[in-house]
């Protein structure tokens, strides 16, 4: 199935999309990206150093495109300055845009982000902002000119899932740009609940690279997603508080 | 990964069991079997008939094992004489044992549940019970000798998933067979959901054979299963009520 | 509001029943039972001796009444010979009967359960069977003579609440006695949820008797289940994927 | 117990704030405030009218205070102006602020919303904003000089209840004004919640006014208030696993 995810100018076979933090070695991160069958993964600017040369040259090897992130930034401005350093360092205009407000939860300041979105998709970049699970202001983002918008699940590395399923399904409803579920996944059924959601695609990060097999959970991750995408397709069955006896004697044909 | 499944005598491949009731049209179920990649599909001796016929030329077919029950019985005698009549009919000793105690909900009587599994062990069939979530059910049909035990997760075909992950995991710690989690599924991620608590299968009819794409939904809950069995054996992260960053600056190797 | 909960012969005027179990003095107790306002209180008779003497002497002065109950018995004859001995004890034919499948999680064995309350209705007693949330298992209860089924919301002690509010409700519509929601209540929203379920009375210990400051919470449980029986009995708003606004032009007198 | 809740320069006994929206009669309005205990009840500018006096009449009559709101607005200027005509109107400079950011969901929009609160305090108002439960939005609030800040637990009038109680935790450890969970609440028990999640008072409309029967909704959420309230300062039992007898031999007292 030709299933292909479009954000911004390119096309993702894969709908799963994995962060680097976290992981335990390069090794252990090769093994974990080529498991998970994604084609894209995140990298933090705020660690570009000798460290990452080894990771970009990792991913080059592997054919799997780099997303560049801001975290770390706490105003609009200082996510701006990143953003364009990331450029240069990277070689790409996407960046994942990341505008911390608080340092316990990580959780996103909706006020500076689309500040920053305004200004970032002004100066020609394709702006994925990570956003609260706020639906209007996800609808603000992506009338700004966000390419996607990434909704947290729950905070970062918290493993709760998706803490407000109906707040990423009205997100669903009032955005036309990709949807891409990002913090807060724990397991496997996490991702698939995002997709079936309507969510495009879902970022993992911790969830992978701390779990205590993690080629194990990439793989779980891997085949997660494209279950809710294709629950998400399929059309589920409507909830019933009785039975529905599925050998009734009504209406079969077998 | 040879990841098998022992129940009985026998081993599977595949965790996902798929029940025929419900299947518009033996083309359809071939599809959804095939989609689905399960290797043992239940058929109600009730139904045995001119129809019957073709469904099990088509299970030869296709290399799928049959697992007879006995759907629509609501007392002991009626579920063993059912039993009996199955094993002739079939071929088989397996029978998945079920006694309804209430035909709006169709939930499973307990008590003349265990008194069939005691009648019906005793007479050399491999027993899968459809039980409730009681775990102490559940363990005194296990010490009764059943093969698997197959808690409800919800009433049949209501869609409703895992209505009481606790108790399905409490199963989990007190019965050392197999726990296959039938009824009640609704959607992919239920069934990732009954992996990850520690089933070792699931069996799913009504959610595949009712859904708008049959044959989407067999495919989405075959890589559910598979998610969910991985994401067992990776061993998730913990939950935590704050964040926990990924790119924090101590503890990485990349 | 005359809303009294007829059980056996017996009328209530509240409708929580309180556990003694972890009551860390004859004083806190007493305090925690007035500020519920309940009448009804279970002792167990295995902890009959010479601490029941003033325990039952404080129930006496504060005009509560007594529900002994077969705490520790495993199996039907073992619960048949404790509940006799407490009609002895207590000087009452009420038992709320407890036989207990499993030391970790103290979860009922409901074919021990149900032989028990047949012997125990036979022999002339009120009997309260206390066990799981399975509604076939309750719907037999009831059949059986029992005065009021008393389902448990989760495990003894474990503070998870009502842990399968889909069986609570079927439990509602398949008895025609008094469902108590027994066991596994940790707060007071736990009781409210009881209640709005359709619930007739919740009976509370642990929560109450270990909370941190029990009075306070005992009045937390009074007022609790008040609430959820009001809520109950004013008939909910229905739940809606949008919003409804209160303040709409249309059809609005004020 | 002189558990008053002062939110500026008042203080309130009844921590349950009142809508009126919904209400099909001044008469049945009536009732329900007196069965609801409340001190404060919300008035919509836009509904002022003809009707209006008979409702002010009402409250002055029950010895109500009158909070104004600016339901209706979608943007921060309409909203000041809003609420600058509401204090001539009403004689005070409360003002429940709200800045609506979509006419299916009623979210607010925080962008607008901020910019509104800081523009009224600084003009002397005594701010009361609704806000999505986006916990760093509500810290900018309580910064920007909030009064009080009021998430919603789900959109308006769904009676979806506390959607994301991970949330409202979070806003209760980051701000030190009072938290009043508005929005949402459905029966009894939603509110009971919203209390022991640390919310200092809950605004409830819908629910009350379109229940079957509103008077006793009314009832139950006076009730639902407390019992949250008095579960908080009790400190609740943890949750565990599996059991905790309450009838242990050890370390009792009774």
């Amino acid at each position: 199935m030709m299933d292909t995810l479009a954000i911004g100018d390119a096309k993702l076979g894969s709908r799963l999309i994995l962060g680097t933090g976290g992981a335990t070695s390069l090794d252990a991160l090769e093994r974990a990206i080529t498991a998970s069958g994604t084609e894209l993964v995140t990298v933090a600017l705020r660690r570009f150093g000798h460290h990452t040369h080894g990771l970009l040259g990792l991913l080059e090897r592997l054919g799997v495109g780099v997303l560049p992130n801001t975290a770390g930034c706490y105003t609009a401005a200082d996510a701006c300055w990143t953003a364009r350093m990331a450029r240069e360092a990277f070689a790409t205009d996407w960046i994942k845009l990341e505008v911390i407000g608080d340092e316990r939860t990580l959780l996103p300041d909706g006020v500076e982000l689309l500040r920053a979105t305004e200004e970032l998709v002004a100066d020609g970049f394709t702006v994925l902002p990570y956003t609260s699970d706020d639906p209007i202001l996800a609808r603000r983002l992506a009338d700004a000119g966000a390419a996607a918008v990434m909704p947290a699940g729950s905070p970062i590395g918290s493993g709760l899932g998706v803490g407000n399923p109906h707040h990423i399904a009205l997100i669903r409803e009032m955005v036309s740009c990709p949807v891409i579920l990002d913090a807060g996944i724990g397991t496997a059924s996490d991702a698939a609940i995002a997709m079936e959601l309507g969510c495009d695609a879902v970022l993992v990060a911790s969830a992978v690279t701390r779990a205590i097999e993690p080629e194990l959970m990439a793989g779980a991750m891997r085949h997660a997603v494209i279950a809710g995408r294709l629950a998400r397709l399929a059309g589920r069955i409507p909830r019933r508080f009785h039975a529905h006896a599925s050998t009734s004697e009504s209406g079969r044909a077998v």
